[in-house]
């Protein structure tokens, strides 16, 4: 029989009556003709509040030991959910990450799958058993328990899903979560932006990025990795969701699947400055050091002197104009600026490699709501426009408008595109 | 060096400031030159808060899930304390009770410890660590994890005490809990009741299964079991509590070293009845059947009829009656009557064995404030008499009285004993 893992995440399961209708879920896919093999996150915000908890007890907390105590998390979720589904008459085992057979380098807090061992998975499927594992964790090779970092449960997930080969018999991933699927725009921004019945990994991987918020980027690699198809869909509607899966000729349709904005952004201007070899590697290096994530990196030339500028989230500003003066100082040239109030607009879609006049599409389109464009970064699949925040949802709006992303239209987009990309 | 086994209780580690503190106490030990292993419990009221949850998604959660669920509890406050001591600059290193070596039978929800592979534990005190161990729980040998039940986490310090063999370098165990120690009676009942600085494992077993309440007679047991010394004392103070251990010579010269009550009784009392071969075996193996905890059997006999009673706590009273009928109606013979509203005052003492009149002081000391004693029972260390609950806290302070236990007095009781038992 085909084999789904059904992934849900903290909303999914925050209290007992949710835990139940999370079971029923399951039990409705095996009366499908599903195996299913559960994974779970914490319930709720509990991780926010061990994490909490820790901080009392120790300002910067041992990296083992909290992961001993963020694992209980999930287990608490697997065994309340076995719970419920033998209640419902469904043989069901809870297992933490390590009794799953999920392996993980030593690296605590933010571990990488090393490797599944599935033979207590298959057994247990095998016996007609339901495995509901703990996701987000593992053990390191000599037993110590570890924590794979934010969106971790969604990649046990897919890992599980991978190593059980479950594509091969017409399985899947299922992430049962607090949104419907994957929009156009962000629908609380967008009014007319619509559910996307299926997009590729490469285009859920840049609006991951992108601050859609779905599904966390490791998962979705991951899955483009194995081949994994992941349906995203709301744990609480009986409607489809979202299935991410590889690009199929269809999807080049559409030039372009969807957009979103990301708030929020700094920009650090760094002018006068010679274009010698190592430039770049010396300062992104120092900015890496500490930990800032830097957004888009743009450089341009005018004559003998080379422009760069990075934009940052706001919060990671006053770190990141420390880090460029300082640099600046030892280079002994260049002039640093600050820009603060940015946001950043993006297109996606695999279909823009085919089509062309994508780019001007969107540049005419915030031209004509009065929008001035600061910066343009593109990718083979993405095209981004960092502006002033203040025009941030005007922009979003005006995008999804000009591509025809909006409710009713997404059918006839492909053939409204101008004939030249730039 | 010598090892102490620290055993921190819930309401000890019950928040973040507590779980500070109970990491200073390991601490001051290191200071006073021992290694340590600490034991912790859940903090606070979390197993109950657990078990509620349980029961929100399964009226009867299966024992294998609740098990899973009931682990995380220890599993976050060794976590934490782990935290605590590495910020008070000790080397600490949380462990499961499966990481610790704990191993147990398969019965889920009171699991019996089959043995401790101690390496790890050895290993992390000869690097100079200090283990803290989630106590409560294992793993059993294939791998699932196990709850020992209640008065599993005193059960686990001690059982780690005798498998590490501190006795032998003049280590113990200390339970740290939310009394000052063992008392010559519930100091809430009786205003003159002083601590005691020692105790033998069999008087504290009958004061602990007399309802004391200080410790579960499990761990005591045990502690009897290897000669492990326990010294029980309150978390949030300094002082010295009462050190149970084996019965040394001085300890005989007292009589009874302490008094109990146990309240909210009721008796089950079956008249008419021939005293067949395999009768009682019978009735007993029903009500054990039924999970209800007999507390005194007393039989008697007149001319050819038996009267065989016993008392059960009020809860179970209705069970109990119910189990009884049936056995009767089987039987054929016999009539039935209950009482409610019965307690229980009893002296313990080891000295009991070599002094005389113990009984008869008791009895007379009840008599002299009025009290009408409903049944007697006695072992080789302990008297019981079954009362009115109204005359319970009378009766316990009187006995209290006459045995001279109060407040500067128990210096001279063995003196002052009459020279006939009964």
């Amino acid at each position: 029989m085909p084999v789904i893992v059904q992934k849900f995440g903290g909303s999914s399961i925050s209290d007992a009556p949710r835990i139940r209708r999370a079971a029923q879920r399951v039990a409705d896919a095996r009366a499908c003709g599903f195996d299913v093999v559960v994974v779970a996150s914490a319930m709720g915000k509990t991780t926010d509040e061990l994490i909490a908890l820790a901080e009392q007890v120790s300002p910067l907390p041992d990296r083992r030991e909290l992961d001993m105590l963020l694992a209980t998390g999930e287990q608490v979720t697997v065994g309340l959910l076995a719970m419920a589904l033998r209640e419902l008459g469904c043989p069901a085992s809870s297992l933490t990450g390590g009794q799953a057979g999920l392996r993980t380098d030593g690296v605590h807090g933010r571990a990488r799958i090393t490797r599944i061992e599935c033979g207590r998975l298959e057994r247990l499927l095998s016996r007609g058993e339901i495995p509901v594992v703990a996701g987000f964790q593992g053990t390191s090779d000599d037993g110590e328990i570890t924590t794979l970092g934010r969106g971790g449960s969604d990649t046990t997930a897919v890992a599980i899903a991978a190593a059980l080969r479950v594509t091969e018999a017409g399985g899947y991933c299922e992430i049962f979560t607090d949104v419907d699927g994957v929009y156009t725009a962000d629908p609380r921004l967008v009014r007319s932006a619509v559910k996307l019945p299926r997009i590729s990994y490469e285009e859920m991987l840049e609006l991951a990025t992108l601050g859609a918020g779905v599904m966390h980027a490791r998962a979705v690699l991951f899955g483009e990795k194995y081949g994994v198809p992941i349906h995203v869909r709301h744990s609480q509607k009986p409607d489809q969701g979202t299935m991410i899966s590889r690009e199929n000729p269809n999807m080049e349709e559409l030039a372009v699947v969807g957009c979103a904005l990301k708030e929020e952004l700094g920009r650090v201007s760094i002018r006068q400055i010679k274009n010698t070899v190592g430039l770049q590697g010396k300062l992104f290096t120092a900015l890496a050091s500490a930990n800032i994530v830097v957004d888009d990196i743009m450089q341009t030339e005018q004559g003998s002197a080379t422009m760069i500028a990075f934009t940052v989230e706001h919060a990671d500003l006053a770190d990141a104009k420390q880090i460029v003066t300082k640099t600046l100082v030892e280079l002994n040239e260049g002039e640093m600026s600050i820009d603060v109030g940015l946001a950043k607009v993006s297109v996606v879609g695999v279909g823009m490699r085919m089509h062309a006049g994508v780019a001007s599409r969107m540049f005419r389109a915030l031209g004509e709501v009065g929008i001035t464009i600061h910066n343009i970064t593109t990718s083979e699949i993405k095209i981004s426009c960092i502006i002033d925040t203040a025009s941030g949802q005007r922009a979003l709006e005006s995008v999804h408008s000009a591509f025809g992303l909006g409710l009713g239209s997404n059918a006839t987009i492909a053939m409204q595109i101008d004939s030249s990309r730039v």
